[in-house]
């Protein structure tokens, strides 16, 4: 059976004190001897006394939440993202609503007004749903990671340094054409980075390159299928040569090996594969594949700086609201496994 | 810069009513003329009002917080049941305050009291950590799923139905023997109904079997090494014997049939591979992979089905709080993928 709720006047009724003593001892406490607070702090656990916070935030105006809002947690790296964020906790003590949009503009925003009734101190926001602009419209502390961020605070990979990266990996590792298969990211997305760090490197390098962007599909079996088909012609085309595969995810990557494991038994000499995002499947695949790793701790860890940074000034009496949005870049880092190493010489 | 919260003096203000009219307005609409109610719902978006959740929780008693507790987003099973119990806010309002405990149990029970201390209104466990008796003293609904369960409501799959599946599965492919690989699961947990499932589908069907339970580790390099160590033991013990292998997990599975890949180019046709889940490493293997799917979906909608029951029940003016934990099971859908075909007969 639930039990009463325990209040004030229960507590001074036990403790023989006056109801605004057990109010002191609650906002200041301080002002009671030891003795006394000895003789409360005994008397809450007797009385099983739970804290009504929601009292406490009506009173300060700080409700310790943050809205996070994720496009899904399907894949991976919304779900190691949110578990980074969920692991401040500790640090900082606040509590998450989390949010999956699932691209349901329409719901998102119901949600994000629902979060603003409830005062939430501030957001992140991984989802693309709703442009920048709308979001610093809402005017409490957002920052945004991986998207458009154009007017919000934002955490993002330096993507542009990832795609140089693997570029650079396969270059060295005597390729005669490089690869980069993606689908047709917009500019305003940071993981367009990518592709420009290819196609600068490549360029740079004087090595002969293709750029191939095409709708790959939403769903794994639309990867495969048109992922093998793109493996097909290349196979075709570039028959005889060293051909440095840089794939924009590791799940695209895996995909592309898996096939050829199927074809060949065993990665042909004449193809070096990389991936991105270090996710788990690069290290489970059946040849562990290089790939450009985000580091989602540290990403996780600077987003919630600068959002709790910006809620904390707002609770000073006179908050300096105004100044440009801060943007910061992660460096990625390059895992070189087996899918990238250095045939002998012949 | 921050808006001026508006209040209903300013509603009342601008709008020539008095205040009471404002606070009828939003308790009671139905009271005012239909013309009234309009004129005051232009003011509130003339004046970008913006309702005070927290206001209206002190009031009702009814925050719509839902706690949920998982030990790890890691692990793609959870990740897809929060996704899918995040997926019920467009069907039943809630919202979800998530916690990934990480198995630090201080850190976790801490956490719980700040969720009760905010008048949460149920709650969804997903970690190991606190005994059930402990989560029923908490005295609000709770439902734990794939856990210890003898004291809170809980929606499990039937996971010895899922054992017998995969037996069953293995040995219709003409096996000379099968082998169950698991860790030592602890009777209390519903996932040891795998073992039993196993031990009881081969006794019945009178087959030659094997139970190999023990540490695997904790992290995918400490599996790798154990479980090819177990490949190994099993290639040299039943050479020339068709083995069927039902591994307690697809990331173990995984792991089984990418040694076999790389050491013979293919999956060599003395064995047969079933895993457990269904997660997405199953059907992206090298050799698409059998398996056993828990049905995640149901298992979120009956978690919430049977809370919000209890939430409802709670509001009411004389709520019936007896009653013994209600312990639902789902049943798992068997997945016949390439590493359980049946080869020709000779």
């Amino acid at each position: 059976m639930p039990q009463k709720k325990v209040t004030f006047d229960d507590i001074a009724k036990y403790t023989n004190f006056s109801k605004t003593t057990i109010s002191r001892y609650f906002n200041n406490p301080d002002s009671l001897t030891l003795k006394n607070q000895e003789i409360i702090a005994q008397a809450l656990i007797d009385l099983d006394y739970k804290e009504n916070k929601v009292a406490k935030i009506l009173a300060s105006g700080k409700t310790e939440f943050i809205g996070i809002i994720v496009p899904n947690l399907y894949l991976h790296y919304y779900s190691e993202i949110l578990n980074q964020i969920l692991a401040s906790y500790e640090r900082f003590g606040y509590k998450f609503l989390v949010f999956a949009g699932n691209a349901n503009e329409t719901v998102e925003r119901q949600y994000i007004q629902e979060l603003l009734a409830y005062n939430i101190e501030g957001m992140i926001v991984l989802s693309h749903t709703i442009p920048s602009r709308e979001l610093a419209s809402y005017n409490i502390p957002i920052v945004t990671i991986e998207r458009e961020d154009q007017y919000t605070c934002s955490v993002n990979t330096d993507n542009y340094m990832g795609g140089v990266q693997a570029t650079s990996l396969l270059y060295k590792t005597n390729c005669d054409v490089l690869v980069h298969i993606n689908v047709n990211v917009p500019e305003s997305i940071p993981a367009y980075g990518r592709i420009q760090g290819f196609l600068d490197t490549c360029k740079e390098c004087n090595i002969p390159y293709e750029l191939l962007l095409k709708d790959l599909g939403n769903t794994y079996e639309e990867n495969r299928k048109a992922l093998e088909k793109v493996a097909h012609y290349l196979d075709c085309k570039y028959i005889g040569k060293r051909k440095g595969i840089f794939l924009a995810n590791d799940t695209y990557a895996n995909i592309f090996l898996n096939y050829l494991i199927r074809l060949h038994g065993s990665l042909p000499d004449d193809y070096r594969i990389i991936g991105f995002d270090n996710s788990p499947i690069s290290s489970e695949a059946v040849i562990p594949t290089s790939t450009v790793g985000q580091q989602i701790d540290k990403i996780a860890d600077m987003a919630m700086e600068i959002l709790v940074a910006q809620m904390n000034e707002r609770k000073k009496r006179k908050p300096n609201l105004s100044g440009e949005p801060i943007h910061k870049v992660i460096t990625p880092v390059l895992f070189n496994r087996k899918t990238t190493c250095v045939s002998e010489t012949v």
